[in-house]
């Protein structure tokens, strides 16, 4: 008796899974890595690393899923070759025909030199960067674009080498549909800014007292508790800088890092990376190691970790339910301050040197002046050696301040050492759709303010399981966001939010 | 121009490492599961560790690394087939042969249908266990035993089924062997044993008074230092079960559990583990991925743990120095105890049902007993449901105590139920080879008393290192023995550690 053919898309399904679940074991390398490995380790996982990233490559584009993949769906053209397929199924595969194209488009010999390269790269930028010694960075800033202007021309694009770059990360984006928003999006966040200068900053004093570490880590695990995770599939630890480890969506994994002098930074990263935390854990388990369980998009990812980073969790009524409790675990620290002077102090306006550090204004600036150096860069209209004098230029036009030094300037994140072109612009497009989206959740729940005042969060989390979460990748970002807001993706709802907000704090 | 040939050698090295760093992950990933991991997680991490098992199995039976074999050792007969390797390189192939045989020798399906029977047998155990519920684990027993036996017959043996099995664990041992060894222990134990019982107990009341979590921490991470571990290259967590996980020699994890009511149980663990991870630290990791790079067998890897567990840290010396610093620790508890006291109460001789739990003289009475039970049910002469009846009648025999429910009888380890049988014999093994070695070192050290009272430790894991450590797998555990003390294994240095320890602290 001949065994029965196995259904196509059950065995494309099943090799895809063993990808995700070596996926799965490099994303727990990564958090062992930042949270709990012994420092001299690092050799060992390194070739750890090297060997699971060439497994998963090698499964993405084995030609057993090569050939499974080409029985469903025409890699040339798109076109689904089995018309019985649902939707979603359908979706997944135009997700798999994207990924397997980027997978086996780039050579291994390019990817090899390529991870050789940034690893240099980042080794050396680790060592320079205090010393703010941009000379030492230089050749191996200039050997990263090359390569990535090599990855576009191999990845291929329409218009510009930068779109083949940023598709990597923000399917079906462009480099002028960036250069739109973001210029539409320049003039009011820069109006804004300066009149908020005009005023004189509240005082934030008090959240920089002394704020032990046991109650800080006690007061976000509560939080994150109440945002909807639960010990049985997540953790928060500690490491150098916080990060959301999706390992599996019943098995998340979220970091902090506590400030002994700053009550805040902790309590805005938990909010932060539980919102990349919502995200994965809501995907639809069942679908785990196909494109169904996973985020559409990295702009999408960072939409709901922005909703409740800034939205909720710098928001008046947020504050409303916890600052009382923080009185409590704070006694001391906040037990004279009233909830108008926190709320103040939480959402102070001052362009920050650092990226990281800036606040929701100011924020989205430093991300046009990475988007314009770094499309210029790509396209060699700027080289790696203009960029110190062209980055201090864009600070003092769009933020009015200078940087004293490389540290807290072109050299201050690690993305262009990772090779990471073409990521920046996710951040943006994160605070953007998080606007929007919030616009529909506004329309779907007029009274958010008053149940999130007492307390409740979860009718939160479940809006986005129900709109966002439960789709995966089902749906490209763009038509999410219609499907979502009923409009394509635009700038008005975030400038809208800022003006709402810091006009009346700020009284202008 | 055409490539080099590599030397074969360098390839087998090369192929054989891959396979350590996958064993590596999958290192991680156990540590991971004991520690760290959210408990929801567990149906991902067994497809994790299915992933990583058979791609540890493919790498090491893989046709190249074969052929690379074959090309230097004849898989045969074991002669060395290239005359110009060192003799460290020869007693690397001749342990390559051994794991290659042993791993190719086993059927894929063979090895499936195993994991998948002790997964199962793992599982009911765990459920019926505290129900001391016989009847329905003995299936999965049964099942064992028979898949036990397969395996035997698969791997070969001249006389006795339970050879193959042992061999797995403890290389060229064999039953015959074992049973002369352990008859010899048997009656000096035993006669040991009641001579002790007519004695009155120590007190040990002050040993179970309220000792705080972290203080019992601090003290035992305190140990690990001055037993030579850096935080570096090492650390130390909590799980239900102490353990040492050797990922690489520079990143050591072990574990320990902390009795809120036992000041003791965390100490002698940690000394336990830090003994096994001592030994995996000092391994030659320029060899990491070959055979020189592990320890001599499981037996010589208990010898090593429990050398630091029992005759140093249940010694006096060793006391006489940490003493003053635990009653620092717990001044309360510990302040009106003295040395004397302490030293007859950690040392009590008093027959526990649980093998884990017993002093110095009983243990190996246990596992004599689980010794005869094995041999009996690998040559068919019991049937798994003889077992309880069988061993209750051995525990009255040996130590004059009867279980009374089959939890702290029969069902008591896991070692069945993950299907390990031949594996027990190992933890006598370890502490005939402790005893045996250590004698050796008191003839370089014989003012070694001293020294620890002191508070030097580093000299003794130095002499480890020269001694045992720095092999690795360069010498049969049987050679390594006859290297170290002059002579084959005996029973009779252990025999005469424990009447030089206990005819004193007895008034004997």
């Amino acid at each position: 008796m001949p065994t029965p053919k196995q259904n196509p898309y059950e065995k494309l399904t099943k090799l895809s899974k063993r990808a995700a679940i070596y996926a799965s074991i490099s994303h727990l390398l990564a958090w062992d890595q930042e949270t709990k490995m012994p420092k001299e380790a690092i050799g060992l996982r390194c070739e750890q690393n090297e060997l699971i990233t060439s497994l998963i490559h090698k499964e993405q584009t084995s030609p057993e899923f090569a050939k499974t993949l080409c029985s469903l769906i025409d890699i040339e053209t798109g076109a689904i070759l089995d018309p019985t397929l649902s939707p979603r199924q359908m979706a997944a595969l135009r997700e798999w025909r994207r990924d397997y194209l980027h997978a086996s488009k780039l050579p291994t010999k390019f990817v090899e030199e390529f991870a050789k390269a940034t690893s240099a790269a980042n080794h050396v930028w680790q060592e320079a960067r205090p010393k703010s010694d941009f000379k030492t960075f230089q050749p191996h800033l200039e050997k990263i674009v090359e390569l990535n202007q090599k990855k576009a021309d191999i990845l291929g694009y329409q218009d510009h080498p930068y779109d083949a770059l940023v598709d990597s990360f923000e399917p079906e984006m462009n480099t002028a549909t960036l250069a739109t928003l973001f210029e539409r999006l320049k003039f009011p966040l820069m109006t804004l800014l300066k009149m908020i200068q005009t005023k004189p900053d509240p005082d934030v004093s008090f959240l920089e007292k002394d704020y032990p570490h046991k109650k800080q880590i006690d007061f976000s695990k509560q939080l994150l508790i109440d945002m909807g995770f639960e010990k049985g599939f997540s953790r928060l630890d500690e490491s150098a800088h916080p990060m959301c480890v999706p390992i599996h969506p019943k098995d998340m994994r979220m970091t902090t890092r506590i400030h002994p002098n700053n009550v805040l930074s902790n309590i805005l990263s938990c909010a932060h990376e539980g919102g990349h935390g919502l995200y994965h854990i809501q995907l639809p388990v069942e679908h785990f190691g196909t494109p169904l369980c996973d985020s559409a998009s990295l702009g999408i990812d960072e939409s709901q970790s922005r909703t409740w980073e800034t939205i909720i969790a710098r928001s008046l009524p947020f504050w409303e339910h916890y600052f009382p409790i923080l009185q409590s675990y704070f006694p001391e620290q906040l037990g004279s301050v009233s909830l108008d002077d926190f709320y103040k102090a939480i959402n102070i306006v001052e362009p920050s040197m650092i990226r990281v550090d800036s606040d929701e204004v100011a924020y989205n600036l430093h991300i046009l002046l990475r988007f314009e150096l770094e499309t210029d860069l790509i396209d060699g209209t700027l080289k790696a050696s203009d960029i110190p004098e062209a980055w201090n230029e864009k600070m003092r036009d769009y933020l009015s301040i200078s940087p004293k030094a490389h540290s807290e300037g072109c050299m201050q994140d690690i993305h262009w050492a990772m090779g990471a072109f073409g990521y920046f612009p996710t951040y943006t497009l994160g605070n953007l759709y998080a606007a929007q989206f919030f616009e529909a959740f506004t329309q779907d729940h007029p009274k958010w303010t008053e149940r999130v005042a007492k307390g409740e969060l979860h009718f939160i989390s479940d809006w986005q399981k129900q709109n966002i979460h439960r789709f995966g990748r089902e749906f490209l970002p763009e038509e999410l966001c219609e499907n979502v807001t009923g409009h394509p993706l635009s700038e008005k709802p975030f400038i809208h939010y800022l003006e709402n907000k810091y006009k009346p704090l700020y009284r202008l």
